[in-house]
């Protein structure tokens, strides 16, 4: 089994590899290519990984390249985990959207359409690498935008499944607060990337108790915390919003204090340049604990769950992925990209049954699903007035003037990212 | 054909009368009943409203009441033109959520959904009466919310049609810069009540030439400053949006606006005032000047066309109306009122296909009908909850501290008017 | 010994009571009389005056009148705690000026701005009859906003000084933290009132040693608590501000905070309402509990050091008061009035020098001073235009369109206080 | 008579030589010496510098060079036009304070402190220099915020006076709308640089006839327009204030146009690419008419009548600098840099006699008078500390969360510039 990362050069990779390693009975990987750009960070991050895996004794090979045509040739998945324009556009997606008084974040509002205007392209044309190389492989997409660019991969007719680590992180919460092994939490988790609610927390799978009501009631607090919420918010709810939710619920506080400190992009250039430091480093032969600040937790698991699911390993087969509604969302088109509990087996991932959503936060859902088509619109054939239209389109925009403003910023600073701009 | 006006006590009624009077061909009437329970101000309009009669030469009477039973029975169609709270209920409306930074409007967020609240269940009271006394009568409803009284009315199983003036102004508007007769008009006015698009200008019916790009080419400058919005926004979107557009497309420089100047209800109080005071004058014996900046330009044409039609008489067959959905826009449940060009006869109103709504505008209509739907349940059923719900449901509120407070101001200004807080 | 209590029905009165029973000796108080227009109130807070006079032997007698004049012939002394407008008025206050986004307060602000104009002239009116009825009285001025009312007192020649409990709650508090007793404790308190630092705390007098660096640093958290600003402001700053900085220090949130709750005024009525309840229960003998939420801590101990100072009797000598600048503050007027710790005896009060004032601070307190200057103007000679002044000159407001909002916001909900408008 | 300017290499640089050209009798320069670290734009400045020169028969020479000390050696007078971190530092200056809701702009808020952290050390070195070379040399500072700056220079001692084009703008303009020789308009200009009023507009001198009450009266919106106000804003003041007013009056209208717009800086810098294209033409030998949008306006009228009064020349004695108070305005210290009306001879500048300044404009002098003393002392100092409680101090700032970010930003924005941050 021969599995190929795009964009292997990560500082995030090692955490992959560690997952791989740990997981081998799940997902037996024979050939692990890491493919990037950047052939010097490719190198450190290479040698450490080839180092986690002997340490661990995984018998699988490990190979570097920055030739993407030969790294997918003959691969089972391909995962892809790009960044286009690294930590500094990202700095730059984090920022100008302040300048008119909206959220600057690399998912939500015009930070997240400026990264998938950057990102849609790129991730087609290596899709189109790999149907050329290796028809039958499947694409597995944690590039962000997820829900945007899933639904590229999949309306070019790719085979593509699409994944985000919150769903996991929920499900790994929930279980250390029940106490239960996590494979016993399924998630009623729906509604779209990064805008999603947990309506149900069961115990066994779909058909088990809800324990969410005892679980609000109980750790509240905790749920809360992590959420950077007020307590308030899950209790009234009654049910359990997405960690980006803030950036709706609380928009204008988050403004403030996004304003008010260094962008997360910053932060995160820092800390990558301390990981590639430590990778140098030929005695260290596993993840380092910094590593653990970075983001992306349990990331692996779920990757190595989904792959082994697509590929007739030993995955759990039921898992939350990124994929087409066809109904299970009845107020959205059947070609909406949702994120929500999944069978997922050799012959891709089908929506599970979820319980309907309310009206407070269907309209939401709505209202996101029209910008994500006029913003894959905007990715897919360029120019400012389509930029201006999904602007417009989006709830957390939606007046006139800072439409028009942003795009201008959104131009401004992706020139050079930007065929047609 | 006798018609009752609930409401009937309103200074607006003689612009109505004036209409019955002017179009006496299309709609017959032979009794007009005035229903009001302020028994003055009913004495004081009704007193006008023969002298209108009278002076026109219409044979029909009219006669006034405080007792809504009397007033019905009998009646072949009722029409609703009421205001509960009166001005000072509306100049709260317009105030309260200003406190809080949201728009504060009498049928547009916050203020709104007070204004629905407090209108609801005081028009299905009503609607039960005149279902008693006269079952075979249509109630026509002017009252705003339009789109959620209306939606209250179909769902309680009533006869009912809701109306609005937005669409007929547009329509006289058009007709006046195109140099043609008004009913040569045909609109593609999609959406719900106070959210729609003309998305063509057809001349001759629904198939005829769209002289919309002409429209905005020719006479840009007029239609934006009708709007109050920059030409530019009618230029870029390419079509024409409702004036209560400015609350989404403009927000915060409404909000500052309105924060700046009276409220319009204060306006609209001195001028009842000085209008009552003409109206009490003997030898007035016809609508006078002042009563044009009253606003509800157009309204009597619209009502005696839309009761004319329901009650097989010569109005024009083909009307805007506040209706159920059932189909016509696909990406809404059936049961959603929206407000479109209908079919209307004897059986009601049938929406007429229209054009496939971009999802530009599309995804805002979802995100308001979800929020209808909350704010119906809540007016139905009431409870802080409720409010809350709806409140942060709305696309122009949808931050929980806001949702928190201006839940907290609807109650603190509304308790005389809700039964249940 | 005879004082006179003007505002003598508030619901505050019985704390003003207890502090002069319990602190006779430096007071002997023989005839004190409560004044107050709303006779009602009157008799039940002068019922319970009695009472705990009599319970704590105090042998002076209480007496109650609405006839201003009589009660205040023959006074030594004269206390104005008065409240044009009433709760009403301040409810008023503390909301209107949020509608365009700015502080809504009763003392700061164009809140603030308002009570000056309402009451100046009644105390004028009251100063007058005092200095006709009683020439040689002094008048000791509680009434808000102490800072312009003292000034206008001042500059009408009357003999009065003005009094704020701020210093006193710093000193009490200072004294618990530090363990020592309150006299010991003299404050380096200055600024305005309702805008002062604590620039030294210092034990036994002006020139003991300087205490706050340790304060801060053992209890800032305690400190910053109770001003409901973060422990950061009193470390970066290394001074104490008073709590009403917080509405330049902080105006944003607090307006955001304002905005989501009651006000303070609807607060204070309901409160008021229970203890008017509670007073007229011919067995209460004493202060209740509930008293102490009204605000006002250690008004009546201010009181009495200041009265005993100016009637040659046991007071300290030396308190914080509202006076002439005098040349202490060297960037300030003379004119101007400032509040600072005085030497205060039978000829009045004199301020003690201060420590030099950080530009950080003097330039907003320089700011300010133009403001109270311009509203003094307004509220002595009336009319439009010196409002506007006024607040255009507000370091809170400075804006030419909110200066024009406010003005007209001020104007609309005060006019049945202010004569001119 | 030897002239030299440092900062010689800016394009705006050609406006002055033609001012100096055309204006030889009143400032026969025999020797003009540009000086610029740039050696390329150096060149193609200075040649055109020579065209100009010649066609207009002036008989001086211009040299160029890139060393300081040569440069000046044997000056009668130095001009500083420089630009610490050119254009490129400007486009941060006014894109980041955005960020957090404050103003971002050269001179004023957080971006003006920004400008002179970077800026007085430079021109302080260069003074030192001057001094050592030329003492006798007399320093005039175009560089902004001249205020800050010529209050360093003249509290290090240098015989310096600070210029800025905003008071020769007016003359010109009201003598225009006057119809009279701009000679003849005497302006009661008082304030600070870029925050000033013009309190009356005199005929012949200071104890002329005020005309400006019939310059609004007749004038009134050509006067708004230009400085971008509303004309209400004219006539409600009765004064004319400087465009730069526009940041305090208008701060939150034009935060959001800022945001909603190219930075100045990005403008600028297009039109400087095109000026030097431009420059190099050795055909060319006059100023480019694109020259007029670059902005400075009139700037080298003022420097040669300024020069040839320092001089011992022919200039007109009397003119709007920039210098010490010493009591012109009462209310601020002596040492404070005002911009008004003096006397200008060898002996440096004696400011007129001002009329009163009103407290609506007093009040806001002396704030901003503090936080330019404060931003001084953080201009010679350094430290984050310094920086913080400029920030403070500023009264478009105040807040302390905003100050804390603002100086995050200003730091990471600026650590290139800052030798000790």
């Amino acid at each position: 089994m021969k599995l190929a990362v795009v964009g292997g050069g990560s500082t995030y990779t090692p955490e992959l590899i560690d997952g791989f390693a740990r997981l081998r009975d799940t997902l037996p990987v024979t050939e692990l290519v890491l493919i990037d750009p950047a052939a010097d960070r490719l190198e450190l991050v290479g040698g450490l990984a080839r180092r986690i895996f002997a340490k661990q004794g995984h018998p699988g090979t490990i190979t570097t390249t920055s030739d993407l045509d030969a790294g997918v040739t003959g691969a089972d998945a391909v995962l892809l985990q790009l960044r286009v324009g690294g930590q500094a556009a990202r700095r730059q997606d984090e920022t100008w959207p302040l300048e008119c008084g909206c959220v600057g974040q690399e998912t939500t509002g015009a930070g997240g359409l400026a990264k998938a205007l950057r990102t849609v392209p790129v991730v087609l044309d290596i899709a189109g690498r790999v149907r050329r190389t290796s028809p039958d492989a499947w694409i597995i997409d944690f590039t962000n935008p997820v829900g945007i660019v899933t639904r590229a991969l999949l309306q070019a007719g790719h085979k593509a499944v699409g994944l985000c680590n919150v769903a996991i992180g929920f499900q790994r919460k929930f279980a250390k607060l029940l106490d239960v092994a996590p494979a016993e939490v399924h998630l009623d988790h729906v509604g779209l990337n990064h805008l999603t609610w947990e309506l149900g927390v069961r115990l066994g799978g779909p058909a088990g108790e809800d324990l969410l009501p005892r679980l609000i009631a109980e750790h509240g607090d905790a749920i809360a915390a992590d959420l950077h919420m007020p307590r308030a918010v899950v209790d009234r709810l009654g049910v359990v919003p997405s960690y980006y939710l803030r950036y709706f619920y609380q928009h204008d506080e988050v403004v403030r204090e996004l304003g008010s400190k260094p962008s997360r992009a910053a932060e995160v250039a820092a800390m990558e340049k301390e990981l590639l430091a430590l990778y140098g480093d030929p005695a260290l032969d596993e993840k380092p604990e910094l590593l653990a600040g970075r983001g992306g937790a349990f990331y692996s698991e779920a990757a190595v769950d989904l792959a082994s699911s697509l590929l007739g390993g030993g995955g759990s087969g039921v898992q939350v992925v990124n994929t087409y509604n066809n109904g299970t969302l009845p107020f959205l088109p059947d070609d909406a990209v949702i994120e929500t509990q999944a069978r997922v087996d050799a012959s891709g991932a089908t929506p599970l049954a979820v319980p309907a959503l309310d009206p407070m936060y269907a309209g939401l859902v709505s209202h996101v699903t029209a910008y994500e088509n006029l913003a894959l619109e905007a990715a897919l054939h360029g120019g400012r007035e389509r930029v201006f239209k999904a602007l417009l389109a989006h709830p957390l925009v939606g007046q006139f003037e800072y439409a028009e403003a942003l795009t201008d910023k959104l131009l401004a600073h992706n020139r050079e990212h930007l065929a047609w701009a």
